[in-house]
């Protein structure tokens, strides 16, 4: 019994490798088609706005996409604002948050001529293939995402019935543009496999001959993951992350209360100095340095020449977005006018896919 | 131990018809004012587009509805297209079944200009509230609501994303027009808390000085049940209703195939005499005649002299309703044309209370 129950685990775990190493290899594969063919691709990805861009966004996501851009794909950035309250009771503040994701994405480069940036709840016609997209999954299929379940764990907030079905709201955000590609992390894999599933059952059902959505495949995301300053995962409820938009005085603040070890010589070792080793991973990305040679480099000058190290490299690499960041934001009309725009571009976009879905499906009754 | 169960069955027993004889006081209370100020009222009712309206739907709502517009209330009929696929997994037929729909409610006498007809698949901003609506309430509440059971049973299909999250999609088409009336049969009575639950918290979270919406109130009702002509319910799969667009030899060549039983005398026996009985029903219903003394007059006459009496009551009943009806179809252009103005007139009302939402919200960042 325990033998087979082991065999049956081992191969639960072989085959969940095998499937990350397979979309891995589908990921690589879509990458190189997309860089020898940029214009044939259009991708979507975006952020929550639940608070401000951190150090960990800019490594993570924001960087790929302005080199996405750069490169000619046709770039998109959805502001998920309904995703907000998925497992919240507010949206306290969302209006702040919004606007300053608009003034760091541009900070950091994304140029609103090529690059379409929005809200969803702004874009009635995407919201609106929750409809016909709720009825192309069961239950069943809802309940086995296993990032709804973390996500619902992690809040401690009774499961809403909008969590349950944000990753069919996911796939409206994806399919209204047609994207064909989205930049993710692993854990978001199975939203993008619901979101396969029902663009091929949309197809296969409303529209057999001439099929209306793409299947969008993953890219998945390259970068490190970039640890807080604590050495656990960056995160605004843990208070430790570098925010893209403060000044260099809060981030010398931030960085001096940090913890590190009594040990004066320092050394690059995550797992037996994750404090020390997360300041060095900091230092390392900014400067594009190996954060062993940092390391080296300070040798017994303790915590305290460490920190200065940090926080000189990290103010310096932030300065300049810092200083367009604060530049966009003398003129916040501009900022709502690009918004805008985007919002009426996503709105045209997503009033000609809900026609073609209506048409689809014989609801144009009155035209 | 078995003691206590009876007491907790019976406790569960008086709890549901208690609630329900609430449910029917607050019904007869809602009436009596609508009857006495009519204005101010808003009524939301409708239905599923998956076939031809019958003589069940004529004394069910579609009388009660002509009834209400010319009290003076502000009527809406939605023709709710996307519930067909709560369930199904085709919209074959859907769109002669909605032009056939407001056919069969202008002959009626439902009357354009006075009532709003739509069908919600054309009104994007009414189903963008599904995304905040969805965040305020749990699944444990969408698994709780009986009708979903009930109807995830009876169609044999599994349970789509749409099947339990459908009575949140009835809470959009209610509150996106702020009815505060909405007349249902019993089994709707879940729904129509769900809306006025979602009402409440909405309010309660987003706009606690300025409540948005109303708590809309259920009219429970009042017309018999209707026995299809079988003795069963009057149900389109099971081939037992009178359609009001039949043709009068349709019709005579239905109750001619029906069944009776081998007794000649006619009498009004329910209970023993199901089929006998359903068609003195149908024949009361129409003539507005008692249908024991419509079964005295037939006496020893025997199914057919029965049958020619429901024939004829029936057709003479429906004769002026078909001519309409005829009369209207010979120009499907000008109904294609009151159900593009019905839906014009839902989408302004509907982009209005979007923007409110969204302000309560804090989302209206673009303007």
């Amino acid at each position: 019994m325990s033998e087979e129950m082991n065999q049956q685990l081992t191969a639960a775990g072989n085959e969940m490798s095998a499937s990350f190493l397979a979309a891995k290899k589908r990921s690589d594969e879509t990458l190189a088609k997309l860089k020898a063919n940029p214009s044939q691709f259009t991708m979507l990805t975006g952020d929550r706005p639940t608070g401000r861009l951190h150090l960990g966004h800019f490594f993570g996501s924001i960087r790929e996409r302005v080199a996405m851009q750069n490169l000619g794909v046709n770039t998109n950035i959805i502001i998920a604002d309904y995703q907000v309250i998925t497992d919240r009771d507010t949206t306290e503040h969302i209006g702040d948050n919004v606007l300053n994701l608009v003034l760091d994405y541009m900070a950091a480069g994304i140029d609103p001529e090529k690059t379409m940036m929005f809200t969803h709840s702004a874009v009635p016609a995407e919201n609106q293939l929750m409809l016909p997209f709720l009825s192309l999954v069961t239950e069943a299929e809802l309940h086995r995402n296993p990032t709804v379940k973390s996500e619902m764990e992690s809040s401690g907030h009774a499961l809403t019935g909008l969590l349950l079905t944000y990753p069919v709201h996911q796939a409206c955000d994806i399919l209204f543009c047609k994207a064909n590609v989205v930049p993710i992390g692993k854990d978001n894999l199975p939203h993008v496999e619901i979101t396969r599933t029902i663009a091929r059952r949309f197809n296969e059902r409303y529209s057999p001959k001439n099929p209306i959505f793409p299947e969008p495949a993953a890219i998945l995301s390259e970068a490190p993951e970039i640890p807080g300053l604590d050495g656990r995962k960056m995160s605004k409820s843990y208070g430790n992350s570098i925010m893209l938009g403060a000044t260099a005085e809060e981030t010398a603040k931030l960085i001096k209360k940090s913890k590190t070890d009594s040990d004066r010589n320092i050394t690059f070792d995550p797992v037996n100095r994750p404090e020390v080793s997360a300041l060095l991973t900091t230092a390392g990305l900014v400067t594009g340095r190996d954060p062993a040679e940092i390391a080296a480099e300070i040798g017994n000058g303790g915590g305290g020449a460490l920190k200065a190290y940090v926080t000189k490299s990290v103010n310096e690499f932030l300065a300049p977005h810092r200083e367009r960041r604060a530049e966009l934001a003398r003129d916040m009309d501009t900022i709502r006018d690009i918004l805008h725009d985007g919002n009426a571009r996503a709105n045209a976009i997503a009033n000609e896919t809900l026609d073609q879905v209506r048409d689809a499906m014989g609801m144009s009754y009155d035209r």
